[in-house]
């Protein structure tokens, strides 16, 4: 069963207001859920059309497919739908290199990092105040799990630098070659918005500025997309720390 | 002034079928169409809102918002639209790595891979005959221009690794790690499938099984996502051809 006032409280969570009301986010699909329900993450409630997951009683709800329908975003809704606390912020860990978004602003393109901060072993995620919410429905679905093991923050990404004692890297089209450039094992590596790179505010506290230079002929594209140069920059930095 | 006719010829475009048979593609958008314009592709006719264009008067047409709303596939149509002859495949050129593609579905993967092929100075791409279709306008949308510089080829990508007398590298999750592995200038990069990666049929021919290790926790990621992986190979063939 999946009373009204359940439906509206799903449908509602879509909305990152309502995310924060309820410190509350959706998760969509029995593999991404039990990613979530493998890791610290605290389940709310789960509701799905069947009953072969291993969760509290008072925690699982029956419902039937329309009633799915009626609480999930998705065009083809899967067989279940759950809500998840939304965790508090662990302490940053900058022992390890830590990645920070500069008003990443498409959930795809943030999903598609903090799936591969998951594969890197990036385990902080520091983002400006502008960066799309990573509890966004379309960027958990994109994160195919990967949410549940890196920690995002968001903070005024300008101070944050300023305050910061690791080396500081940014992604700049005109930047010192990433291949031949030396890499720590600590530091922050800042990627910028889609459109406009990294904002004046944030670059003024980047002292170390890398590029992936371009092969082929020189009229060639004019800029790679966040989510792959992000692969590789994250690439350079794991493969220096292995020492290849 | 757009007829009846031409809306009915560019709509239809959006599907497979009707590019073949018009053996013309849907370009949207002032910077792809110029990035179009300024390569070896053939203009049929151009249609925009405004007359800044430097184009032969008989292949231009001033059309109103009204018209370009209906011919446009796009939520927020542009100021204009083109149609370009689906050019005739060049002679693929084994002197430089050449990348093919083994069932990639998503035309974003598919436009990303494009892009990611003219950043790295790919200019020959093979994909098997399932591979979503170059010419579909969500691909062309997302390859930026670069399909302008790329050349796409469709044929039995198991007969074409038969033939072929370079080494072929193939991207597997089991594969050897990549990092450490000798990357030679000339060969054929094959990635595999969304779901299924490199079928059967294909893995047969392919005697060298490359894959991106795997950092941080062992209970991490399951897969990259494919245009991120592409990114990844692609960066490490070109790093290694320039000596770093």
């Amino acid at each position: 069963m999946l009373s009204k006032n359940e439906i509206k409280l799903i449908n509602s969570l879509s909305q990152k207001k309502y995310r924060e009301v309820h410190q509350l986010f959706i998760v969509e699909g029995k593999k991404s859920i039990l990613e979530f329900l493998d890791s610290h993450m605290e389940l709310h409630h789960l509701y799905s059309t069947s009953d072969d997951f291993d969760v509290e009683k008072n925690k699982h709800s029956l419902i039937t497919e329309q009633e799915l329908k009626k609480a999930s975003s998705l065009k083809t809704p899967n067989t279940c739908i759950a809500l998840f606390r939304i965790s508090k912020s662990k302490t940053i860990d900058f022992s390890k290199l830590v990645l920070a978004l500069d008003d990443v602003r498409d959930p795809g393109n943030l999903g598609t990092i903090i799936r591969l901060c998951d594969w890197f072993g990036v385990e902080h995620l520091v983002c400006s105040k502008a960066t799309v919410d990573c509890y966004n429905p379309k960027v958990v679905q994109a994160t195919m799990g990967s949410l549940a093991r890196v920690s995002v923050h968001y903070t005024d990404l300008a101070a944050f630098l300023g305050s910061s004692n690791v080396p500081i890297f940014g992604a700049f089209m005109d930047g010192a070659n990433i291949y031949s450039h030396i890499l720590p094992k600590q530091g922050i590596l800042v990627m910028g918005n889609e459109a406009n790179g990294i904002s004046q505010e944030v670059a003024s506290s980047i002292k170390k500025r890398v590029g992936i230079p371009q092969f082929g002929d020189a009229k060639s594209a004019e800029s790679l997309n966040v989510a792959t140069a992000t692969a590789i920059m994250l690439s350079e930095f794991a493969r220096r720390s292995i020492g290849t």
